[in-house]
């Protein structure tokens, strides 16, 4: 509520997202039910509450191609997590759905988020038009992997790269960092496919969106997979199953 | 990977999620790469995910219509943990969202699932035709109070329910759910406003969504909200001056 | 820290438990530093949190054979998933705690509170002194399983079950729900064993420790074992390779 | 459970915690209930189950020293994030519980492990036996700020300080971690206070407890706060004061 009645002197909390009173309920300056339900997408809002700034269609397809790239890898890490949680407690959805979340760090949703600050990074420092010598210059400046560049599984080529580079072509929002990371896959020596988690953060570093919130479109994107995992584990378990392979196999060892 | 190569025997575990080789990426059967990104929206996505079927575009509607109206309301409990788990520990995004999260139970976030529930419940036991009568059946044989009817703040009308069950009837998906919710305000001794967020539970059971399920649409709707409140903390933070509000009143008492 | 300064007028947040200023720490009325630390151990201070009272020595030995009991018990589906969280994202130790702890609700780690509440609410409602014929009572008016009753794996006694009854008695602090379950248990029919998490929460309960707060030791006991599971994870891991059994077993189906 | 029975070909998953068969339960190498319960701490099975060995009677003295020292701040933004979320989501202690840790990241919970860290980079790097001039050195290659040194609050003496380190000294476990952050301080020109966090980060160390799993034990110490916490939101709650206070001092601002 953003009424100034019963309201403490000297306390004061500014927002630009949901306020309310007793009639109406607004987000991001906007009346919720009159001028958002039903006239913006989901994707489209959460865009919009992160850059502050309402997307243009354009940006909502890329931005939705990202999400739609990275809600759902199958059977990775968060998801049996969020499986063996709602196994172990199925009276709480959201400690399941939290639970597969709190897999998105640093490793296996790392990427997205980590090759979107890179190339901010090495866009930011460059003072060179000329990308083929900037990419270069940050494989020669960069002393371990390169985030972005190979693909555990996909070794050949990411299917998800040409997809998303031509989404963001069609729209005009082919920019600086996918232009970087593809100059940098085209002058490695290792010719690595790009990985198309890390393409995914730099298509949505060249719409605008803060660097270090990429980690958090992912964790998005994956919070609607891990409702389908959970969704599925109800219709067909396999949670169980996978607890006891593990603890049938379990062997001690000092 | 659904590869059979160097499977184990014995064990097996089906999924109709995402699946990948080597050279592609499936989900929900499809090429995720040449058949959903950038052709189907997040909110679509989010749909079938659950549902195991594609919705249509007046489904799409309606429940993005949902999603964007409980996506944020601002300095609930939810976003206030979300952003003084930030404050406490800026290097685990994940963290803070499922923080916030993790609110997402029976008293804020529950009033959606808890209508659905209640509203198929009813439904699911009713003999008789007449919406009026089974109504009055339900207030009748319900000792304490009604899910969905009722709201803190808004005390005369929920802005959000007349919106809604407005896209509903438009799309031609203004089911028996909303039908009996509608009927049981209208009939009910109190003339209680219709919960926007209850009116959202009885729009996704009449897209035909499990009910049981509800609760976790509301935690992905929450998830964006409390993305935007994550980088809005980041531009404009807060959670300090409530940390600091709460302990600078702090007052012993055994 | 309870300092009154700047404090706001009309706010006051009352503790009874941690306070500060600038030269003392203060915890439950105690000087910190000079009262607990190296005084108190660390089972008889979170006893002391939650039943606002200190332990006697018995109490102490009583309560700690409980968290003992419910540290760890191997590959249970809490241990996996902080170990995949822990392999998803290192960088965040608190994050594979937690998604270890989520999964401490109604069904793996719910026996200790559901035995204590059932037997509580027994207890209180119960008019007779007759033990026996409270525990026929009990039997005859439960539709469903008795909590506290029967173990998936110790079919003919959790060996749990002798040592806390007996540790109970040592020291004086064998009570009306032990009692009753033990009652419970000579009487019912099936023969079945007494499970020792649900002996741990009639022993809580016999201790006057409140009995909503039973399932919260658990996690705190289990917050110890998750622990050791994820000291071992580094030292020896084991969950990419139930990861790997997963996704190499995945099959796909509609 | 570690039978052979049913166990899969070729998987194999080590432990050296928890197993367990139809009469047993085994931790750690021990009989849980004949060896265990009633005889081990909590504290010490805590330090143990870490560690993989049973420490004496004079490092469990230090080792709950410092969880006493650890469990509970006051109403820092761990503890409001828990009570908040209590208050959300009264049905999942758990998930309060979890959003409480979750704060245990970098800032609040993370000078304990960052001091232990700092501190043993410092002395395995050190060539030299003199501990005077290792502290010199390590003040004059730090750029910036040293774990350990200064408290927001405690700006003359952090009062657990002289505690911890007098306990370290009378059970022999006075080591080179407490050694060096001593002498840090003393050649420091900022003459700051030790901060006791970082204290009982150094002293951990000198326990020899692996220092990755430092902030470990400040979530296992705080887990056992945050239950009071919740116990205490239970009896006399404040939570919906402190979302009040925020909510209706929120001030729309785009």
């Amino acid at each position: 509520m953003a009424t100034e009645l019963n309201a403490d002197p000297g306390l004061r909390f500014p927002t630009g997202l949901g306020t309310s009173d007793r009639d109406s309920i607004s987000l991001l300056g906007q009346d919720l039910a009159a001028d958002l339900m039903g006239k913006v997408g989901f994707g489209e809002l959460a865009f919009w509450l992160v850059a502050g700034r309402r997307p243009t269609k354009g940006e909502v397809r890329v931005f939705e191609a990202v999400l739609v790239a990275l809600a759902d890898h199958g059977f990775t890490p968060t998801a049996i997590a969020a499986r063996l949680t709602y196994l172990s407690a199925p009276d709480s959805l959201q400690g399941a759905m939290a639970a597969g979340l709190l897999g998105g760090g640093s490793r296996f949703l790392g990427v997205t988020e980590d090759t979107g600050v890179f190339l901010a990074a090495a866009l930011s420092s460059s003072t060179s038009p000329d990308v083929g010598q900037l990419a270069r210059h940050v494989i020669a400046s960069t002393p371990g992997r390169i985030p972005g560049l190979g693909h555990p599984v996909h070794k050949v080529q990411d299917p998800r790269t040409p997809v998303l580079i031509g989404i963001a072509k069609e729209e005009g929002l082919y920019g600086p960092h996918l232009e970087l990371l593809e100059a940098i896959a085209a002058v490695h020596e290792k010719k690595l496919p790009l990985n198309g988690a890390g393409v995914c953060g730099a298509a949505l570093a060249d719409l605008g969106l803060p660097v270090e919130m990429l980690r958090g479109f992912a964790l998005l994107a994956r919070a609607a997979g891990l409702l389908g995992q959970i969704a599925e584990e109800r219709r067909r378990p396999i949670a169980n199953q996978i607890y006891m392979t593990v603890d049938r196999n379990a062997v001690y060892e000092a």
